[in-house]
């Protein structure tokens, strides 16, 4: 068994990772050994090696926040699940990893049959962009949203579910060579990023105002999302994929009346209600399996080979997610 | 009769306005002519000149939005005034000029006996103080409040307002000559700007969350605010003394869960209600007449320096209003 580990967090993500044997203790009552299928390498992730994150697990850690797996053995007791079946990892961390152990009770089943490279994708991406699209403003079939960093996982995601739930979106990408990507995830408009971007997406809206924003570059990028939005809009943050701090005009703040607030899964986690969260995995996890939402995997690596997909996630101006497939090809 | 006028908009607010002669028409019923006693310089008529306020009135027009005069001479059938009577000026603006024509009706009487420079400043800084800080978050006695520009009117105006709620002032300058001022008008703490002001502002606060920040500078001046508050706390934002924009680091936004929104008083008189404007200035006008409201002056132009007047408004780093006393001293 091997997992990916670190002692130390710095600067340099895949300097401070590497690949190291370890050995699972016999499971307990109601445990299974769960076989990792994939799990992906998230810009939190990244965040969290480097120290950046806003929650940062005690050293030594293992990498990973999320993924499937398998049940592998069942250990004394365990009548919920059999062996073979496909399960979401649990949630303590250390996924980037050829084997958890995981309590039975807790584990989600999954349905046979979906990619396993997309189911490992649901815990992390898919809820952050549903939230955002129903938890910020009240937004009607028909309604405009406008989001950067349209060419990522959560960008896609929430074009996808957009689409489902009637809404238009603009989507805005740095560089003109992500546009055919972003048009074939299903956006209503693209536009590349630039200082007369409020414009532009005020005019592909036709006027109708645009009510939500959401921002995951920071810096000058925040303040072109602003000055897209009608009066009393709301930016929303999730990221910070330029290293900068946010900037909006106290123009866009005063007269227009738009605000700024940020959204973090992790909070939500701590704060839902459980019949909220099940509605919210239940949509993901159907969706995911009838093949309507799905998010692009630019490429996948063996867990020994750790230091090169980390290195290979925190390059950005990627097309799509890195994967680990600690067990081989799925 | 003089007014000062200006015609078009520039960069240079003290260049596009000058004193121009005029003359009232004669008064219809119901009508009085009023002689302006002190009209106010703020930052919101200099951006009117410059042309980056929200709302531009048409052109040619004539500079001022508040100020008190006394009624000079009654026109037909005119009952509820009397000559002498001190009045708020009209809030149609044009309030530099030696005299305005008001509808009876329609003005504020003050009481006799107030300073009228101190009444010439009550309809736009101390609502604003006063708005920000019951409509933005919910605050209880002994909660800790910080702004910056607490210097300005507005910042003077809260500290005295926050006082008389139970509140706690921390107080943000920008130069340690400013200090003694803002220690003089009340303040509980008074800090100069700097990037550790968020640590030096908690130690102060002594571990209390800080649930709002006033920010009237932007620039980094509103991410140090924003380091300041607590999990869940909100920046306001009412003005752009350094020109830039606000900036705030997403990691405030969504791993500390601030918000930031704008305060624009204008809004507010077009939103609220009768009785409530009603409630804010009867509050206002009772502490200004009694002596617990006020606000530094630093200098008083007649109508014929509005050039100089205006110049030394638009100068910054000032250390009180600039106002000018179109019929002489008062």
């Amino acid at each position: 068994m091997k997992r990916a580990q670190y002692e130390r967090r710095g600067p340099v993500p895949q300097d401070v990772i590497e690949a190291v044997e370890f050995q699972t203790p016999p499971l307990a009552a109601g445990q299974v050994l769960i076989e990792v299928l994939a799990a992906p390498i998230n810009p939190s992730d990244v965040l969290t090696l480097t120290g950046d994150y806003g929650l940062l697990p005690p050293l030594p850690a293992v990498g990973g926040n999320e993924g499937v797996g398998r049940v592998a053995e069942l250990g004394p007791e365990v009548t919920q699940l059999k062996l073979g079946q496909t399960v979401l990892l649990p949630i303590q961390g250390g996924s980037w990893a050829t084997h958890m152990v995981g309590t039975a009770k807790h584990l989600v089943p999954l349905p046979d049959g979906a990619d396993p490279k997309q189911l490992a994708m649901i815990t992390i991406n898919p809820p952050t962009a549903l939230l955002m699209l129903s938890d910020i403003v009240a937004l009607e079939p028909g309604d405009w949203v406008i989001q950067n960093a349209a060419n990522s996982a959560v960008g896609t995601y929430l074009i996808q579910l957009a689409k489902a739930r009637g809404l238009r979106t603009i989507n805005v990408v740095r560089r003109e060579s992500a546009v055919e990507a972003v048009q074939a995830a299903g956006a209503d408009v693209v536009l590349v990023d630039g200082e007369d971007l409020g414009k532009r997406a005020r005019e592909a809206a036709q006027k109708a105002p645009i009510k939500l924003g959401i921002d995951a570059v920071g810096g000058l990028a925040t303040q072109h999302v602003a000055q897209a939005l009608g009066e009393g809009g709301v930016v929303v943050n999730y990221g910070a994929m330029s290293g900068e701090a946010c900037q909006i005009s106290p123009a866009s703040f005063v007269f227009r009346d738009v605000s700024l607030r940020g959204f973090w899964l992790s909070r939500w986690f701590q704060q839902a209600a459980p019949a909220r969260r099940a509605q919210v995995f239940g949509e993901i996890a159907q969706r995911v399996a009838a093949g309507e939402l799905h998010a692009r995997v630019q490429a996948t690596y063996p867990l020994e080979r750790i230091k090169d997909a980390v290195a290979a996630a925190a390059a950005g101006e990627r097309d799509g997610k890195i994967l680990i497939l600690p067990n081989g090809e799925v």
